[in-house]
């Protein structure tokens, strides 16, 4: 079975076509086309409409390529207005729409799984605002997440997110998707962040929620019912952020301990030292870069230093540990740093010499270059390991002290009992410590065991995850791929919540159907 | 008029007893007895009712004295099951219920405003867990604020949020109010700082989102449903919370500044110096200083400094500006502050130096005993404030730039164009700079004048709100208070979602009612 075809099975009663939503027709096309060249208003272009199947390809593929969806026209609006009036429509057709902005996102939430019309906010990217006076800025839903960045940097301000695709991901979809990233734990999520939105209902209304404000207690606060409900409540159209001082000073340390025992009392040395200056830990175990090429490495790769050592439990050989400072005043910022490495290094619970015989001394950034260079490695390691095979990403959080388990179990369920050849399937974890959030990836070297793998991994990384206090979706949302999954991380009266609020939101449910909920 | 008759005319549509609701009986009583004596887990003791009126007298009376209720009936419930049985016979009897915590609120939010039942949660107020290991607190919703805090300190760990009631308010309560207070700048909401709730509906069911991640995108987010929508369409009866690691460090800097745009250059360099080490800037003008007694002042005072200043269009002959900072390094942090305060002396747009002859200089204290004493300063503010006569409290928030303007807008109303007497009549300004929240106080020392301001106050406050960007609600709520000028800071289509909600959720209205939204 391809990977397509298991991906929509394992989500297999959200496969079936909804039987009271309309097939397009010409009425509808026109009705589009209209809305966009008309709807605009006088200081942009106007929207545009693709029924080119060339040009809509790339729309209708998630971005790992698993799923590819049938969707036969995409919308390109321009303006609030525009989406407005689209969605008033697709309610009172039942023509199902999927909001997509950057489409890279890994649960197949922005893609059409039939032949919904795709709704793509990518031309609705003008100029970001920002204010140093508030300091916050305000965007539309498809300005790319660097371009964001880029546009504060110049004001001395910093977006409090970031992640490896914050050169496609935009900042309507990492809003909807609720997006974590590498500086979740110091900045917190976007329920912390987001001062202001614009929304369109699914019945295309506009809710005009942007401020700048920082403190807003008038009513309920409507703005977090958008906020991660991945475009199933509403469509994003306008966000406004909170921004922070561009740090003056960012430090980054690299280490590699032998025991994830290890990486836990480097974390409590690193809350003692670096407190408020820590931006980021992030942990990747040696497997996961055993498909990174040796001159990547900061360090001296052995053959053995590639595979979990024998008769511990498939425990990693190591863990790369990264540590980021941010701060405004680089001398302290040294010194914490230093005296927080000195700790480590003095302290007999966090072991950095291994029994591969190496010496595992951290390395300490001396240049943005460098530091440019560390980030790499743990930002290229999803993509290397996706381009190394058939690729299972699986994000889920637990507990700190229970980071880990995941991946050991998973190797004995696949090594052990399944039988699977380590060289043919990789089973790894990375992520962000600091957050609980562990990415387990599953990568079938050979392309060939998917049914085999599939029974191993459905449903029961979601069992494992609900069995130790986890979420089956730490950062990444629930789309399609977990939508199965739900009851595994929530109660039954807080789905039936859930429910109670899409369908008095959505009543024909043609807002991104059979994603999350129905 | 009385206050309270005031404050009822002024919520006037409000003031008519919902005629749905049913006039509590016998049978209602027993029901409720029956429920608190006997759905009692073993180790907790059970709940308890209570009926006598001078027992009551103090659940029927809000902080401020204005408003006083007619419930006949407080129910102290000591378990959730109890609260769920309540809540469910309450939705099927159509019995009115209000929800109360320390009742510490501003806006009546909390009150009876007829025979609604009380349903107070402070006896769920069991040892609060802290986990060291998650840095997170679980805590039920009766649990005093500074009881949680004292918990959280013995593990070294900070709660991220105080304000002056601290010693009064409940957790509950701080969580369904949104709560706000000084650290709210650094640490963020409690949507950026609640880690999972136990709610139960108004329909009486519990929804169990208790939960130590902090990374969890597992569907719709619903606690942030229940955090600031003041109990009116959820009973949060326990709360887990982010801790963050316990300052090393607490440094306090006071400033007396006499222009207002010397605080805006004042707030700009303690961004640039302090960054992430900031943890409160607060302002309080001389006036809201004017009913501190002199040995309470870590300054002399001149009779002249406690009125504003003539023919300058009122404004203050000074700020008192608080800037605290928090860190995990104590002798980087006093450099820090050391380096602020120097710039803030060398800089000429920031005048340390009045007109009145005094010199101002910045006062840092130098241990934790006087970092308390002038703490007090800002904490008593209202306190005295409201001692020294009838007191109406405006908590609103603006951009930076205008935090000061809505102060001297008033004293033109109230003194010029008014005609009364500033030695009758304080109109003051204090608040959480950083967050752009002042309070807007006017005392009347009198007592007499109340129909008088009644007329220059109301709408006026929330109209000026309105037509300068800000919001009518920084962090109080709107409660009763606000109800009726809801619109002045949400557009009427964000309001009539809110309504949908609070229909679908709450369909005899029975929870909290008369506050928010109905």
């Amino acid at each position: 079975m391809s990977v397509f075809a298991a991906a929509r099975q394992r989500a297999a009663h959200y496969a079936n076509r909804n039987p009271l939503f309309a097939k397009l027709n010409k009425t509808h096309l026109e009705y589009f086309n209209c809305v966009l060249r008309e709807q605009c208003p006088k200081n942009k272009k106007p929207g545009r409409m693709l029924t080119d199947p060339n040009k809509i390809v790339s729309f209708n593929r998630d971005w790992m390529n698993q799923v590819e969806g049938e969707c036969p026209v995409v919308l390109l609006p321009t303006s609030t207005q525009q989406v407005a009036a689209i969605l008033r429509y697709c309610q009172s057709e039942k023509i199902g729409i999927v909001p997509q902005c950057g489409n890279t996102g890994l649960v197949y939430g922005s893609s059409a799984l039939h032949d919904e019309v795709i709704l793509s906010l990518r031309e609705m990217n003008g100029d970001p605002v920002v204010s140093p006076q508030t300091m916050s800025t305000e965007a539309e839903a498809g300005v790319i997440l660097q371009q964001l960045q880029e546009a504060a940097k110049t004001h001395d301000l910093l977006v409090p997110i970031t992640m490896g695709s914050k050169g496609s991901a935009q900042i309507g979809g990492a809003v909807s998707t609720n997006a974590g990233g590498i500086h979740f734990a110091r900045y917190g999520s976007m329920h912390a962040n987001v001062l202001g939105l614009e929304v369109v209902t699914a019945q295309g209304e506009v809710l005009d929620m942007m401020s700048t404000l920082r403190k807003d207690n008038a009513g309920y606060d409507m703005k977090h019912l958008f906020i991660g409900s991945e475009g199933t409540l509403g469509v994003v159209t306008r966000v406004s952020l909170k921004l922070y001082p561009f740090p003056r000073s960012t430090q980054l340390a690299l280490f590699r301990l032998t025991t994830f025992e290890s990486v836990l009392e480097l974390y409590r040395l690193a809350q003692e030292h670096l407190s408020e200056c820590l931006s980021a830990f992030e942990v990747v175990d040696g497997e996961s870069l055993s498909v990174t090429p040796q001159e990547e490495l900061p360090f001296t790769r052995t053959s053995k230093s590639d595979t979990f050592r024998a008769g511990q439990d498939f425990t990693s050989a190591y863990f790369c540990v990264m540590v980021e400072t941010n701060g405004s005043n680089a001398e302290h910022d040294m010194e914490k740093l230093s005296r927080f490495v000195e700790a480590a290094e003095c302290n007999p619970r966090c072991v950095s010499k291994g029994d591969l015989g190496e010496s595992f001394e951290p390395v300490l950034s001396q240049s943005l270059a460098q530091t440019a260079q560390l980030w790499n490695l743990r930002e290229d390691t999803p993509v290397r390991l996706a381009s190394a095979g058939t690729i299972y990403i699986f994000d889920v959080s637990f507990p700190l002290d229970k980071f880990y388990d995941i991946v050991l179990h998973f190797r004995k369920m696949i090594y052990k009992n399944g039988g699977f050849d380590p060289d043919e399937v990789l089973v790894v974890g990375y992520g962000h410590f600091g957050d609980g959030n562990i990415h387990l990836n599953v990568v079938d070297r050979t392309r060939k065991h998917s049914d085999a793998l599939d029974a191993v991994l459905f449903p029961a990384v979601y069992e494992f995850c609900a069995a130790h206090s986890g979420s089956i979706s730490a950062e990444h949302g629930v789309g399609v791929q977990k939508k199965a999954y739900l009851g595994f991380s929530r109660k039954p009266e807080v789905i039936a919540l859930m429910r109670t609020l899409k369908r008095t939101m959505d009543p024909n449910g043609i807002l991104n159907p059979y994603k999350v909920i129905d």
